[in-house]
């Protein structure tokens, strides 16, 4: 079912048994697979195209266990143009996707996230609230970008990297703060981040490694804890 | 299609293209979102929240190259009051869900599961058949708790956290044993806890350590293979 | 909606609100869930089953920041007989399931796969492009088969496993390969593999190991980075 206070955008496709929630906005020359749903108030841009079973501007919930309750008034989901969303996503409202970012299938981002242009977030991936990403950063598929984060431009996170922003692991009324990844820097796959650590530019975190304090700028960590080791180099070991 | 058989309560919402199965039986003040599946014979409590394309109630399969084979005879999938299902969820069948329990997005429920009261399953969190999960249990995005696993009350798991119970990796007829952790333990991201070993209570596992034997009560653990550092303490590091 | 071009065999089942492309073919005693896709040209052998809220031959896509782009004339998606296939998983075009394969639900496997005989791909597993699994392979739950991966027959490997197959994290244009693994070797749970090493045969890989370089036929490593252990077992310890 397709609201009647949608707007439609000329050569925009539509797929079976999509329904689409009042006040939409979807652009021109858009494709929607079967299936979506696209939730009410969201904006899709030109050129987007949401692949099959996708949810678009879903409103978060919680339950009294949760420290964190969702805000109350949450912006719209605003997506650019060009952006590429997969089969099985879940896109909550809150969050701008910005132009030409491609999200993999099975992913998902929560609200009051940013995603920088021609950013990637792979499949399966998950993005927590409130995380700042830049433009040409490369999330692979299964990491794990915690809340509270930012994550600078052409960073690249390698598959199955995980990440947290809570110290005291539900304790307390600590803030919390996610890792700061700053520009340029990789991340090797199954890395481990602590909470609120920086990386600097450049730097290169390796495989596996598990990082519990800052990395300087280019600085190359690995192992568990992560140690620098002493050449510059591009590859993971 | 909705099944002549179904009883519905009160105020209950079912949203469109629903498949509801025989017998089963959905309480008062219900929300069901869009494209859900509910197989039959599944029970759903008062208030309880099913977001859109979940599928509750599966019944397990296999090949012929997996050891255990499901049971044949598998009560049915009970969902008390107040619980918060996420969208694109897979929860079996002969598992029962505690009142004011949360299950994020994308995650799923294996049979023979008991998950207690108000604890939360993060998003793309995977648990494992004839597992038990205490009261106010926090488990988060992406974590995978094994078969056979013991959890008690007030256990915090961060991201990316994983288990095993196969010692042996599929050969022989080893009896499976996943870990056991006592009430109050906290293990940070990507923790991995080898088969059968007992995390004490008040333990605190650092994020990305290697857990090979048994952690006693309110030891402080980290590293590959985790060792006890001098410190109680309540951080991850 | 299935295209007029569709033929589909003899006792075959197909669910609710199921979209079948063009060209597609089903044979004998299949059974399909609903809310299932099927994309155009892909063969489903007899006796499969393809559970609720799944896509089957997907078109892969890409954006501007992303090295490789998908191939231009990839090959339908031949899935064989006594196939099992689980909810809401997102299988692509240009692979090949073989018989008897097990794959999970909430798992997605990319183009140009080979899944041999009686394999089983976990629940919430991803498997990458050009990537060639032997027969009788276990993969459980969660763990991440890169591209350009050669796993042999037999091969066990634990939950939440990562690997990867770009040395260079995202520059230049080095040649992407995946780990090795031979046959009948064995991979902890969340143990992480460094782009293109080999992991001989009826080798043992520890649980939360780092491994950065070949491992010989039979040897049992362990830690970060992995090293040989003196003993020749069959434990993940």
């Amino acid at each position: 079912m397709i609201h009647d206070t949608v707007t439609i955008g000329d050569n925009t496709k539509i797929g079976e048994q999509v329904i689409i929630e009042r006040n939409v906005c979807i652009g021109d020359n858009v494709t929607i697979g079967n299936h979506v749903i696209i939730k009410e108030n969201t904006r899709v841009g030109d050129y987007v195209t949401i692949d099959d079973l996708s949810v678009i501007g879903k409103t978060p919930s919680s339950n009294q266990t949760m420290a964190r309750k969702p805000g109350r008034s949450i912006s719209p989901l605003v997506i650019h143009e060009h952006v590429n969303v997969g089969c099985s996503t879940v896109l909550y409202k809150g969050s701008t996707i910005h132009q030409g970012v491609f999200i993999g299938d099975l992913s998902s981002v929560r609200e009051n996230v940013s995603i920088g242009e021609n950013s990637i977030v792979g499949r399966g991936a998950m993005v927590e609230m409130n995380t700042i990403i830049g433009k040409h950063v490369t999330i692979q598929t299964g990491a794990y970008i915690t809340a509270d984060m930012i994550i600078e431009d052409y960073v690249f996170i390698g598959p199955c990297f995980s990440s947290s922003n809570d110290k005291y692991m539900g304790e307390g009324n600590y803030k919390h703060q996610g890792p700061i990844i700053k520009s340029e820097a990789k991340i090797g796959n199954n890395a481990t981040l602590l909470p609120g650590i920086t990386i600097g530019r450049k730097a290169v975190i390796g495989a596996g490694a598990v990082v519990t304090k800052d990395v300087l700028d280019s600085y190359v960590v690995v192992g568990s804890p992560a140690r620098k080791i002493d050449y510059k180099t591009t590859t993971q070991e």
